[in-house]
């Protein structure tokens, strides 16, 4: 039985487990990449798990997200990066370099290679053949140690394109038309493997918008094959030398199928307030924008910015709109300055901000009070944009350029210029804001300005586990009630202690304090703790304020895993009504922890109340060693002993 | 007897008074400017006015400071800018179109012109020979209603350039050196004309960087002559038809006069933390640099970022090194763009960020902690860059450049490059990010959104005033205490009841809630009450917070003026030893009021303790009408009756 492309990659990466759909199993990854608000607790786990250099065939720290810096936490994070990078074997790519999936897919990433990235889009990879996959800080850095990435075995997917898209229909509107016929749950625990006649008429660039925007699927990841176009992209690259042909078996077993025929599909976009709200172009045709966004890791390559300079050129940004373009990388910024296209752009009244994600990661350009604004993005969560009162629009470069000259929805189709881009036959190669590591780390002295704190440690498990009953929280408590983040906190990912002030406190404005006082204890919650982004911080937070378990009804999958991560005991009550029987201050403890851990059900004593409680404790046997020695970090650090 | 330029501008303009330094004049306002963070508090002014249409020449509203975005307040600001000027005959500059200072002098400054801006470098157009003053908002407003602007009679320093500077030293020393000489102080009360051989060696953007920092000496502004240069300048950039030829007289008398020989002078540098501190490059040569940012109103234009270009023109920015460069508008982006410059910089590693004023006002690219910065820009105080601990060093462009490069603080006079750039023949003229305002402005609606919060309006004085004593500070305190302006504080200079709400925090920290509770009343204050920046804020949030006068034993003058604008009495005890009889909460009364404001004596009496205090009122007969109206906006609009 033949191999689907996804497979193939796994097989030959594959450490642990069997490819079988929900089993676990566990990779070899190839290349990492971090992102700066991530990349700064990625790397003190690193830096805790005492490995001198990254195993990895490639590592690359990438500072793109907090370029705004309006303090100076963020300069000191890039020096803390930058400084730490070339100590243990990391490329350092500098502010201004562009979007780490970018410049990762322009200079680095190699078709059939495994890339872990602390970056939700990491998939962006996928589009030269790369199995390229979205992870927590913790997990990139056993990576770069050279530890196995544990996950679930996914379900492949078929996409079978069909035909070819018509001119001004663009490659964000086949996802568009997978998010709208599929949600935003409806990748969960699968791969889309792209295949068919329609794959050869999409450039690299084009593919890679796709499997970026394939995390909004819910997918772990997304990849095409690596065909002629890739070659001609790496080519263009200077990186011939990095293709490899890469395609499905044609006897692939594929374990759903979904078929798009190009042809039909027609200019689409993410309404108002989810990325699956999606609607024809026809249907809002005439809304008035106030505010269009031209970039992100999903639409700044320069294909895409040639198109919006073609529409643009000889024009004017309506009166009442404000058009900003941020263009992904030095590399694009270089060539359309070059070939006059930023010229054009320029000329027709947009607003040229610095290669990096700056507005699709909510830094900067939040529009007006229950404005309309249109972004070449992948998010449009409600608040996201900065202002909870916008209304965000994804949609395609060429909708959002053929909008912003009227200042209303416009059907790309109607523009009166032809339609096509030309590739590049050599894109312009300067890596000279990348820096490569030290030969010979040891030399190298580790900056850590007053941003960077020292990070949590946990414990391996004690046989008697006891403590206070910290707060008592409802149902479908979000990781962003136990630890929230926004423009205020987000320059403080690298110093725990300071976010541990506001842990819980949308719930329990007293949790920091009772917890700091107790010197730790539980949290007791109800079904679906933990639920939304997949923050570590969430885990990591709890950890050093000394919370031991969770007691809840039920757990989100992600959050679960950080627990255990991190070695806190995620306990579901086997009875649901034991939760209304727990009173905050109560007295709990669990002895014979050790033994308990190995039979999946724990006893938890209520000294105070007099009673005890089972709790379900579902782990693979993995994570009940992650729990028993203290974390992912303790277990690795073990195993390499 | 003959005059001196600046003498024939403000004859020519003169309202009232007599050119006698020392002696209140007014002068008719030809021309005004705003930026976003002052404008939409002038605008709410010019509205509370009643006038519809502005009665200037031109006026012009500029977004270029709140250009980030991180939140709704900003863009809601833009939009009620952009919407009251098309309203009321005022041109709007959109963001992305520059700085104010820059735009207003390539497209809209005319020599012999008078300019008022709320902005400290208004003075910049004094390159052209405009006398160009910055102000309060209020005073902006009152220009555009048609009303002439006061201030007392400057006197009129002579600046006489002899010889010519060598390659490689900048405008930029020439005003450092006058820094250096006169220090921050050195500049109150007078205006700087500058004369001599060396005027005609200097080209526009040269003089304006000379004009624009001559707001660091405190001066009132500064002038060149209008002459050859000045006529290249206007005639690239099409406005040939706006030029005149203006010098001083052969015989005019100046009160002061001060010789630079400009071909002795040497790069230098202001170093940590006051424009005034200046060294010579030789001195600091080696020093380890971690940033440098080019650009600002002093140093971002067409010719200043083609030397930039000249300098790292196939060089790599130091690997410790982070530099960006913010063009200071977009006609000069669009040429650096055009002709390959802008490819230069970003190949050799620059950041670009938006043409706008950005971090030289505290906006982003705030250093690490402990950084040396090196900036083109006009300030250097303590924090200012939103790292308290950074040095920074204000530099020219060429000296920014060359240290760019090796990453230490570099000698411009060492780069391995010919000196010299030349002024373009024809600028690129493209004002499409201009908006004219509308020709018949009734069927405008002002938007206002949820940060757009109605002006406080003071009423005309009662003839019994009484109330509480709210508070009780000490000596220097500064309208930083008064009114706290910050990155978080900052966005909401048009939303006084929010702002209210931090009013005096920083020295009591139930300030705002003792003011609500009692309907306002009093503050008594040391000496020296009201030091610092001169921002109108410090007398609109009391205004609002119904303070009806200030008991202190000295004012600092501006805000003294701010407090008499906005109709608040600023009250000096006759015999210091008073102050401390006072207790919080003792009720205060003044019977007879408006007819002891004209004595310039008012007795306090204390309900509470049962005794008076005498207190001088310190006023020109125009400011007691203005106490007694209710401050400038209803005298202004008494006066129009």
């Amino acid at each position: 039985m033949g191999l689907t492309l996804a497979q193939k990659i796994i097989k030959n990466h594959l450490v642990s487990g069997e490819m079988v759909p929900g089993q676990e199993i566990s990779i070899k990854i190839d290349q990492t990449l971090t992102q700066d608000s991530t990349g700064t607790m990625a790397y003190l786990q690193f830096e805790a798990m005492g490995v001198d250099r990254v195993k990895t065939k490639r590592s690359v720290a990438y500072i793109d997200h907090n370029t705004l810096q309006t303090g100076p936490e963020n300069a000191d994070d890039h020096l803390y990066i930058q400084s730490v990078a070339k100590k243990h074997g990391i490329y350092f790519s500098k502010p201004g370099n562009g979007i780490c999936h970018q410049v990762q897919l322009e200079r680095f990433g190699i078709p059939g290679y495994t890339l872990l990235g602390s970056d939700s889009h990491t998939p962006t990879g996928g589009g030269i053949g790369m199995i390229a996959i979205g992870a927590g800080g913790l997990d990139v850095a056993v990576a770069m140690g050279g530890g196995a990435y544990y996950i679930t075995m996914p379900k492949i997917v078929k996409v079978e394109l069909k035909g070819k898209l018509n001119d001004w229909v663009a490659s964000k509107d086949i996802i568009l038309e997978l998010l709208r016929r599929l949600t935003v749950k409806g990748g969960v625990g699968r791969i889309f493997e792209y295949c068919g006649e329609g794959v050869s008429t999409l450039t690299v660039p084009e593919r890679s918008t796709i499997t970026n925007m394939g995390a909004e699927l819910g997918a772990t990841t997304s990849i095409f094959p690596s065909d002629d176009k890739t070659l001609e992209f790496l080519k263009a690259q200077g990186r011939e030398e990095d293709f490899v042909r890469l395609e499905a078996d044609a006897d692939a077993v594929y374990d759903e199928v979904v078929e798009i025929d190009l042809s039909a599909l027609e200019p689409l976009a993410a309404c108002p307030h989810s990325p699956d709200n999606i609607k024809n172009v026809t249907e809002l045709k005439g809304t008035k924008v106030n505010q269009i966004l031209i970039g992100s890791c999903t639409n700044s390559s320069y294909l895409d910015l040639m198109k919006v300079a073609k529409i643009l050129e000889g024009k004017t940004v309506a009166e009442h709109v404000s058009l900003a373009i941020a263009p992904g990388s030095k590399q694009v910024l270089t060539m359309l300055s070059q070939n006059g296209a930023l010229t054009k752009l320029v000329a027709a009244g947009a607003r040229i901000l610095e290669s990096a994600c700056g507005p699709c990661i909510g830094m900067g350009q939040s529009p007006a009070t229950d404005a309309v604004s249109l972004r070449t993005f992948n998010r449009n969560f409600e608040g996201r944009s900065g202002t909870v009162s916008a209304g965000i629009y994804i949609v395609s470069p060429e909708l959002a350029a053929a909008s912003a000259i009227t200042g209303y929805i416009e059907d790309p189709r109607s523009v009166d210029v032809e339609a096509g881009v030309e590739m590049p036959k050599e894109f312009v190669i300067n890596d000279n804001l990348v820096v490569a590591p030290a030969e010979e780390g040891n030399d190298v002295e580790v900056v850590r300005g007053p941003n960077i704190k020292e990070f949590p440690k946990a414990k391996p498990l004690a046989d008697k586990v006891e403590g206070k009953v910290l707060t008592i929280v409802g149902d479908n408590i979000t990781t962003d009630h136990i630890m929230p983040s926004n423009a205020k906190l987000l320059p403080f990912r690298s110093n725990i202690p300071f976010l541990s002030d506001h842990c819980l406190v949308p719930c329990d404005k007293d949790f920091p304090k009772k917890a700091k006082e107790n010197g730790g204890g539980f949290i007791v919650g109800g079904s679906n703790y933990g639920q939304g982004s997949s923050r570590e911080h969430a885990a990591l937070v709890p950890l050093y304020l000394g919370v031991k378990g969770v007691l809840a009804k039920s757990f989100a999958r992600i959050h679960m895993a950080n627990l255990i991560n991190n070695g806190i005991m995620p306990l579901v009550f086997e009875n649901e009504a034991d939760y209304d029987r727990i009173s905050e201050g109560d007295v709990l403890e669990v002895n014979g922890a050790l033994a308990q851990v190995e039979t999946g059900k724990i006893v938890v004593e209520n000294k105070t109340k007099g009673e005890s409680y089972t709790m379900i404790l579902s782990v693979t046997d993995r994570q009940k060693d992650m729990i028993k020695f203290g974390g992912l970090l303790n277990l690795t650090k073990n195993a390499s002993k």
